[in-house]
């Protein structure tokens, strides 16, 4: 089996899982680096992977290169990914920068993994709260189409990177430990601390805004929902619309999801095309519901809570949770590599 | 000012909060009488309560008697609503027995503070998910009306009564001091101990059912939004429909409210109806926005984040917060009291 060079350029949360996708799915690595601003050892589930300094020369041999940068950030991406395509790799990139530039794919290898056919050096990596989307629906795309979508997100502090779910537990343990005696009624009381990561207390709040404020009073990350979806499933007439909002759940995204089908559909055709759909679990009301504690660590998307709306034709209600770093980040950056070295 | 002699009957979440907004209104009580299952004394903010047993005795002479139990159970309210009413009190029940029945007033004062002149014992208070979206969308609905209204809840466990918030406590205070040295990382495992309020840990995660399932695939929860805002708006061509799900917080429940207006409106138009609504505090993107820490113990419904639909005509999201106990409970049926003694 012929094996690739790889390099991942990031070691934060999404970095990590990258690390650990490669290697639970036994991609066929020749030499692997770990690059990242400084160079250290990190250990992940037992391993010890020697992180050395990122620059031109190593990207020197790489066949594909994995940049977990976060969305929205100016970092290593733009700076390395004309480098390394300079010198022979596919970069496939998490973050934002990339994602809507007509030369560059954009793939959710569920809904349409021929478009990595037609790189020219960069692969984007869409939004956690679009992938998990995209899964869901993909199939009633593919066999109803899709007229609207509006969709609500309770969205997991590790999207906001380690040091949020840092935040959020710390904030919780003096809270527990401040009012060991006097029980949950104090519990509430805001905390005496600074809020770094997400500017507020998280911990038992809700913080209704994520990303920063663009056209319209949407946020950067509502934005993203509504010109990925168009793009992914190639389809600019999709008239999708969202609110974000960050919870106090460590990992896992929550959605709820109302959509309607362009064409005549039934409850059972959309079960139907739930059940069938590649990456997604469904689950009955008669069985354990989708919940981000038991999603957590998981690859599929699952989804659950299907209703029909009994007074809108072809309406929808669908609930859909996945681990955001994973199927959201790390693990789809994972299987479009994957789909990359099919066409070596 | 003639004074009122008033029962409150049940003293969990609710009706500790009745108890609070009477005081804290300077509602003009002569005898109040504190009834429950047993006798006993109770503090609430270091005021000494005495709880006597309820009986049909114990509603002689009484003008108002203020039900607390909560929605959906088979409680004091069905044994002695009838008995209260024929010794010539009025009755407002905070539960979901009497909501629906032609003869009982549904009021939320805000939105039909009239419909109280036509009440013939019994006024109900409306579930707490329903009245702060009524309480919101009032002024447009009355203005422009309402099509269509999409909303997803994000509920406080406080709505699931004491127990639940010592439960989210006590759940979140093991976590803090089993991983002590190991960090976040392990605290999102699951914990070894009964979950006896949800069923399922809630610290860390979502429960993406309230109440049990009933027609269609949705919970009790969710129809109580379709079938108590018809008749609260007196329309029933409004076509309501929701998602609930638990999150872990303690107080204040939170919604993404995706709505339509009837007749043509602008964003101009909405903000303006929602700036000048009764009961209602406006948040303008540049300020802070409605959060369920900081709206906790407030009687206001908090709204932000409003945005129209670029792409559907006269479609609009709301970001809706309010104190579920308060103004999602006993302060409704506090000023629904004081409606009652206003035709006395």
């Amino acid at each position: 089996m012929k094996k690739f060079n790889v390099a991942v350029v990031g070691v934060g949360a999404v970095g990590v899982e990258m690390l650990r996708c490669l290697k639970q799915r036994k991609f066929p690595v020749d030499t692997l680096r770990v690059l990242a601003r400084s160079e250290r050892d990190i250990m992940i589930d037992g391993d010890i992977y020697h992180v050395m300094p990122v620059s031109d020369d190593a990207f020197d041999g790489i066949d594909i290169a994995l940049f977990a940068g976060t969305e929205g950030e100016k970092g290593a991406v733009v700076t390395y990914a004309s480098v390394a395509v300079a010198k022979g790799a596919v970069v496939i990139d998490n973050g934002a920068d990339f994602r809507l530039r007509d030369d560059v794919p954009l793939v959710v290898p569920e809904a349409n993994r021929d478009e990595v056919r037609r790189h020219r050096g960069i692969i984007a990596n869409p939004n956690c709260t679009t992938i998990q989307m995209i899964v869901a629906l993909n199939q009633i795309h593919k066999r109803f189409g899709l007229e609207q979508i509006v969709l609500s997100s309770y969205q997991a502090v590790s999207g906001a990177g380690k040091q949020a779910c840092v935040e959020l537990f710390d904030e919780v343990k003096a809270l527990a430990e401040a009012n060991e005696d006097k029980g949950y009624d104090d519990a509430v009381k805001k905390l005496k601390r600074d809020f770094e990561v997400f500017g507020e207390q998280i911990a038992f709040n809700l913080i209704p805004k994520i990303g920063g404020y663009a056209d319209e009073g949407y946020t950067s990350e509502e934005w993203k929902v509504v010109h990925e979806t168009r793009k992914i499933y190639a389809d600019q007439a999709i008239k999708a619309t969202a609110t974000c909002v960050r919870v106090p759940v460590f990992g896992a995204h929550s959605e709820t999801v109302y959509f309607t089908t362009g064409k005549d559909s039934t409850l059972e055709d959309v079960k139907k095309a739930l059940v069938e759909s590649e990456g997604v679990v469904f689950h009955d009301d008669s069985e354990l519901l989708p919940m981000p504690l038991h999603v957590e660590t998981q690859d599929p998307v699952h989804v659950g809570r299907l209703r029909r709306d009994p007074f809108n034709k072809n309406c929808y209600w669908l609930w859909v949770v996945a681990d955001n770093l994973r199927k959201g980040a790390a693990l789809n950056a994972v299987q479009i590599a994957e789909e990359v070295i099919k066409l070596k």
